[in-house]
């Protein structure tokens, strides 16, 4: 994990007076990133970065020459209409990024009077999702999660042996992940009660929400070259909220031999602002921190 | 499915000599589409067609002004790097390039001279994937098939009970998708013998394939809404073989509860030409020329 530096200061404030009213989820220590354009408009969609209850659009301020040297490859990366070019950077470029937006974010900056023409406030914009997501696995992490879900489907073995020695995951569909907030229709599907002999098709009525964290994966691996432990946090851009909308009345009857899947494959979604985890670095127990220091180890 | 017509004549002949042999999979009657360019070289990737021991360089053809009218749109995205916009113009636009590809490979065609310079042979072609993958469903087809791997697993259950009410099938990994004959490493796994007490991670020793058809979808639907059986064909653009790698000795430690996942991920490979539903049309049962009639149905 990237080391604390001064984007990380708590003492930090903004000329965007919102981002410092200490209630907001972006404050200048936080700038998260989003696709989004103006609410009903036909704008091209482009990349943003919160601070307070604004958005700095990220096309505008290349536009408006805010960026030059290291940050002006990731700055150009950051206003195209998806992120997977920014997300594919690496950690390098993003976090030089990261301290020029921290430093023309600041109280004082002599950038306040370019950037502020690049602002639009959060209330107007509509978001779209954040990259064009190649592959989504969702991993049974927690062991709590996996031993209460479990028993939902098998009550006398609800957490089977192999739990705590591999990661278990399935991979779910790209193509239906959306964004927070939007409608989709309630899913019908095979039903069958214990107590029937045969399956009914008709609306899902045990419909049900799992909470879960989203990591983007951004620098790619070559096909059969493993990450090692000690570089797998390079290898992440950042995280989002993602709500793994579930039908549990289809899911019993369907997911035998091989898992998950029209019970949760009709919709899910993302929130739309990705939190980098150089953003995340001080809130990173001890733990992560030591490991993160990549002292060398065998491959 | 499309009823047959004047492409699917077996009397058809072509100025092509290769494709008349009786022997090559691919006479005038089929034209299946690949992406290529010649081995070894940095040309840009291209649809093309094949005929006999040769390819119709597509982006060639549509320089040299071999189409027009209806066509065009087709033929146009037929020379694009991947064909994925050739398969989402849905049945209509491809029968028409599909007639006219027909006619202008016939013995005795006016066009022969100005296709004639846009052929490559297939023996100095390497190919691409035909299209992004945006996802892979693997479907449990065949009841003889289920009932065979399910014997590997549940040897005194293998058959479960919805699997003739539903169909049971799981979400692959689409980024570890390429073409046949390509190498790649032997996946390492976790495997639990029997009598172990604690899993060992190590190469796998039990690699299988699974022969597969692979169906690539073109046009798609928005979310949520069915498509009616009668409906179903004119979403599938065409059909490639498949070959789903299995690790065999990874597969039974790791897939409980939630399905096949690091034992079938690590690579699959389907061949380079995509055979249109058009082109199968001689080929299809009674039953389902039947059914293709699209007879007005409640939707």
């Amino acid at each position: 994990m990237t080391p604390l530096n001064e984007t990380h200061d708590p003492n930090l404030t903004s000329w965007v007076a919102s981002a410092n009213d200490g209630q907001t989820d972006f404050p200048i220590q936080n700038l998260p990133f989003a696709i989004f354009r103006r609410q009903g408009s036909s704008e091209a969609w482009r990349g943003g970065v919160a601070i307070g209850d604004q958005i700095v659009d990220m096309a505008a301020a290349v536009q408006a020459g805010v960026f030059n040297g290291e940050a002006l490859a990731a700055a150009q990366a950051a206003a195209e209409p998806t992120l997977n070019n920014l997300m594919s950077l690496g950690p390098q470029p993003l976090s030089h990024l990261r301290k020029v937006l921290s430093k023309a974010l600041q109280t004082g900056s002599s950038q306040q009077a370019a950037l502020q023409a690049c602002l639009v406030p959060q209330a107007q914009a509509e978001y779209s999702l954040p990259a064009r997501i190649g592959d989504y696995t969702d991993f049974y992490t927690s062991v709590h999660h996996a031993t209460n879900i479990g028993k939902q489907f098998r009550p006398d073995n609800p957490l089977l042996p192999n739990y705590k020695w591999v990661p278990i995951g399935y991979h779910g569909r790209s193509s239906s992940i959306g964004i927070s907030g939007q409608a989709f229709k309630r899913p019908k599907g095979q039903v069958k009660p214990p107590d029937a002999d045969v399956p009914v098709l008709k609306p899902s009525a045990r419909m049900d929400i799992e909470l879960e964290m989203g990591v983007f994966v951004g620098q790619g691996n070559a096909l059969g070259e493993p990450v090692t432990m000690a570089e797998a946090e390079d290898h992440i851009f950042g995280l989002v909220l993602f709500n793994d909308w579930s039908a549990r009345d289809i899911q019993p009857w369907e997911y035998q031999p091989l898992g998950p899947f029209l019970a949760k494959n009709f919709a899910s979604t993302v929130s739309p602002w990705v939190v980098t985890m150089e953003a995340l670095a001080p809130s990173a127990p001890p733990s992560v921190t030591r490991k993160a220091t990549r002292s060398p180890c065998p491959t």
